[in-house]
């Protein structure tokens, strides 16, 4: 796990010392953390996403500052998933995020990326490279959420 | 409320776009990412206040990432409360910060001005810096807390 924040915090745009396990005095803390952090993540993310699909008119300085944004925090929520955070309050997270951590990793390195590569697109201001990049944060959103995210809360 | 996004959007180290409150499609979704904003600054402020008191061992460049981060994020969540957020999820956003919208625009300016001191202080790698710059964060999050935070969640 600590290899795998380290991975992630080092191909963030904003790379974040996240000596794992320390952080978090209990699991609930955990586990409101990432939620905060996804939530944020997807409401950023979500501002360049209507733009690329037309239901929000194009900004390029709104895309670039939100994608920027989206990128800085894309990485956060991977520190919080320690040992023992999949209880402490509702959440969706899947027993497959610890049982197959590899493949997790992966799947959030793709979405950190990603969104890196959306960063990118935004800072040139092209809303052709924008939707371009917004479909592959698109699918790596997806593909981890069917593998790791429940349909329901549980805990 | 227009105006005091943009006057906080302005001081922020990142500054974002935020035209209010096209940005919500529900209260609840501002209520969420007010949250969640909040929980991620106490995050990683309490990762710098750690080390200020002595509670975690001083690393001048982690000091400085969770520094410039908590900075990042500061203004965020004043861009979700706007009219009508008061309700739709518990929280503890008391009526006073749509009453006396003033007094909690220059609660939320104090509050991103001292952290985006705290930033500054955080990348000189001076400990006593850090220290003092921490005093002057916990004094604005405590001030607007008094003022604008209830006990407990309503709604």
């Amino acid at each position: 796990m600590k290899r795998l924040l380290l991975t992630l915090a080092a191909t963030a745009t904003l790379a974040v010392s996240l000596p794992a396990a320390a952080q978090f005095q209990k699991s609930e803390d955990a586990i409101k953390y990432r939620q905060g952090a996804f939530n944020l993540i997807a409401a950023h993310f979500g501002r360049v996403a209507a733009m690329a699909s037309g239901r929000a008119p194009f900004d390029a300085k709104a895309a670039a500052e939100n994608a920027a944004l989206a990128s800085t925090l894309a990485s956060l929520p991977f520190g919080a998933f320690g040992e023992g955070t999949d209880k402490g309050l509702p959440n969706r997270a899947k027993a497959d995020i610890w049982k197959d951590a590899a493949k997790f990793k992966a799947a959030g390195d793709k979405m950190v990326a990603e969104m890196g590569k959306l960063d990118a697109a935004a800072k040139t201001g092209s809303l052709d490279a924008i939707k371009a990049a917004v479909g592959g944060v698109g699918g790596s959103c997806k593909g981890c959420h069917d593998d790791f995210r429940a349909e329901r809360y549980s805990n």
